[in-house]
């Protein structure tokens, strides 16, 4: 008797949460799905245009966004971990852009063992137009979303971005 | 004099447009700056995840989850466009998993110049574990957001996907 309540207990309350579970689980993939699907089409479209118009890449795109932002310099540690990638592509990067004057490296006064990757004058000429072109495009593709709906859908990514941050 | 109407009625119906012009441009920068970090942020995990527990990767199990969905098979330009990847990536990807005998390549009865790529019984065991493991890391990384937040993030993503597919 004591067992038949049991289980009838168990399936008046587990049953909605399996449920719920089941469908957070559902759903979250289908967000990432669809963000991952936006993510790379935006990425793509973006990678096209910086090629077509100015010979470049996102990766070097970004590089530079990081370094324009700080007149003193980077690490290249801590610009790798911005970038979210490994630090031998960072070096590769480095090299072309030092090559062709975006770049230079620095010895850091703070630390003797390291240098710091600091943005040039013509890096910044060169960033500041492809910004420019770069903030049209991003507008032009999110275009077709009102102000509304893009201010709840930067809301929504930010928390994600932060719990993720945290998360990793 | 009607010159200088001309300039008022320009300037007081024009600045408000312009401030909200430059307004969605920055917020559209930075609601892709948000879906990029979330996007690479999830990749970054799912990928560590599917090589530590399945020495896969990511390009795999997507291959694998659009063919499982297709019993009688895929084209390959039709899958690559699927995946948004280059041929070559798939021709590459595809020979791996023949080899491995979770894919074949079957003639297309419908295209004598073509043939069709089917998941094999073991390509579907092997996705179907890897999918319930995918599944529940991806509920896990969007775990601390609630089922509301979630159904609001996708429902904007959704929106943003289809106008990007018309676009692009």
């Amino acid at each position: 008797m004591k067992n038949s309540t049991m289980n009838t207990r168990e399936t008046v309350f587990s049953a909605p949460t399996r449920r719920s579970e089941a469908h957070h689980k559902q759903l979250s993939v289908r967000t990432w799905l669809r963000l991952y699907a936006c993510s790379n089409l935006i990425e793509q479209q973006i990678q096209q245009k910086l090629r077509a118009q100015y010979g470049t890449t996102l990766a070097r795109f970004d590089f530079l966004a990081q370094l324009v932002r700080e007149p003193l310099g980077m690490k290249m540690n801590v610009l790798s971990k911005k970038l979210m990638v490994s630090g031998g592509n960072i070096t590769g990067l480095t090299d072309q852009l030092v090559k062709e004057e975006l770049v230079v490296r620095q010895d850091d006064p703070l630390d003797r063992r390291s240098y710091l990757l600091i943005c040039t004058e013509k890096g910044h000429q060169e960033f500041s137009e492809m910004a420019k072109s770069h903030e049209r495009w991003v507008s032009e593709l999110l275009g077709e979303l009102d102000v509304t709906e893009i201010e709840q859908l930067y809301s929504c990514l930010d928390h994600l971005k932060n719990r993720l941050s945290t998360h990793s």
